[in-house]
């Protein structure tokens, strides 16, 4: 088998263009959709991914403005932005402060700007499988961008399960991470698509079972290692920072895996593309297409 | 049987004074602590119960201001006071806004200033059966002031589960109430402690299963109807606003029964008092104690 490359800015596209369409709606209407993005360092990878965000926000007709902030200046530079209603949606480039201080920043920005999914207003709805807002279910629920966009590209991939109310119904996924930002957000929301999923890191292993028509996740211990969740997994999902982190080969997967890197490094030898489906290199891309169709839900919700 | 009525005010007065114990430790390191109550309207339920937690507050040596505020400022008046050194608790006493914008402005507070508990940050702890903010088990996480009072409460009148780990293990309770401030957080901790719950509203029964050792609450739909949750109930907790409310009668429990109610209103016919061993007629008191509580602790963990 050869597997075939996934490329998320390809994916993107399609997203941006619905997007648009939800922009010109909201412009026609006179609504102008605006994000700021707070920055601690004018280099570094934040930075980069601060002007790449830009360039995706200005592709769907978002402004978006990109504001270095002191570290002193940060807490008010968020409050301010909170009030602002020509603020619709705000980013945050960690580092800002220390990492420490930095996991409440996230608390602080008004869920109802949140485009990145991360305050625990929208992840306690995601952890509670709550899909919407409100019992007549005309809200959707906002999720984070990074496990939101390896789901779009999971059903680009091919993975349809047993139809939209569970479309990973029956698959077996091992997540490599375990963060509170992608990995563990992604873990439960395969789970509540249907999939049972190994959630490696270094901590252990554990499993989310499915949690089809629960109004809850459920999370259990697990003895499997590396080896039992790999050779389990339809889907292995991996984003290891660590240099050191034992590439994923092969021979540890099952032939036709959708294998997918979230990380900035390799985490998959090319041997696995002799065995895998569908290999997605990167997601960053469609992270950001992500952002952006949360901000239109958003405001849409707000008008 | 003739119940024992516990009175709140009573054990208050326990908690008071080691929550005075910790403001006078801050104070000998010269660490004051403030609390800003911000209200709406200078009459009504909500200015009542702000006077009487500023009394509460003064009575552990904490001071308390409480500003009344307009509409247009109370957006502004939370970004400031989580911006200000001098404020280390928060207390929101709605209505602030209206019912629908209301929700949001707890999820404004800083969650490292909410003395209620309520942020979507400690309720996602709650709801995921986490107890420390850390993983050396170090700093506790923030509860919910009234469940919590609660559970005091029902510590007080006898209930000890299987010990300290599983304090409420074997217990079936029944809260009528599934209201996000009380009644569904309550359940969920009344699980996290050991019981079996029947909650029960207007849009029927769920049941929260045991969670200890788990990582998450589970919560699923029942056919079981308030007979048959009463029935079943050693614990019987109640707070239901509504005048129509069909008293619980002393035929309905089963006898040697706790009885809670944290309603102002009666929910409970006075033929209860026959059955139950224990009733607690009101919650307040207490509340506002465990407010005072989660305030010295909050400002431990800054420390």
């Amino acid at each position: 088998m050869s597997a075939t490359v996934l490329n998320a800015a390809a994916v993107a596209a399609d997203y941006r263009a619905e997007v648009r369409a939800s922009v010109e709606a909201l412009a026609a209407d006179g609504r102008r959709l605006r994000i700021l993005g707070l920055l601690g360092q004018s280099e570094g990878p934040a930075a980069t991914y601060a002007r790449y965000a830009r360039k995706g926000a200005e592709a769907t007709g978002i402004e978006m403005e990109v504001r270095q902030v002191a570290e002193a200046e940060v807490g008010r530079a968020i409050a301010e932005a909170n009030l602002d209603d020509s603020v619709d949606g705000i980013f945050l480039y960690y580092p800002l402060l220390d990492r420490d201080k930095d996991r409440w920043l996230r608390e602080l920005v008004d869920p109802r700007k949140d485009v990145e999914g991360l305050h625990s207003f929208w992840s306690r709805l995601l952890y509670e499988n709550t899909r919407y807002l409100d019992p007549d279910r005309t809200q959707r629920a906002i999720l984070p961008c990074t496990p939101l966009a390896i789901l779009k590209l999971l059903h680009h991939a091919g993975m349809r399960g047993s139809g939209p109310e569970a479309p990973l119904d029956g698959v077996t996924a091992c997540v490599i991470n375990r963060s509170e930002i992608v990995g563990r957000p992604l873990s439960a929301m395969l789970a509540n698509d249907g999939a049972r999923v190994y959630s490696l890191d270094l901590n252990g292993t554990v499993v989310f079972d499915p949690a089809i028509g629960r109004r809850a996740h459920d999370v259990r211990d697990s003895t499997a290692d590396r080896a039992e969740a790999l050779a389990a997994a339809d889907v292995v999902i991996t984003g290891v920072p660590a240099a050191d982190f034992e590439l994923v080969r092969g021979e540890e997967i099952r032939p036709g895996a959708i294998c997918v890197n979230f990380s900035e490094r390799e985490n998959f030898d090319s041997s696995v593309l002799d065995v895998a489906s569908v290999f997605v290199p990167r997601v960053g891309p469609l992270t950001v297409a992500m952002a952006m169709r949360n901000l239109a839900r958003l405001a849409a919700m707000q008008h």
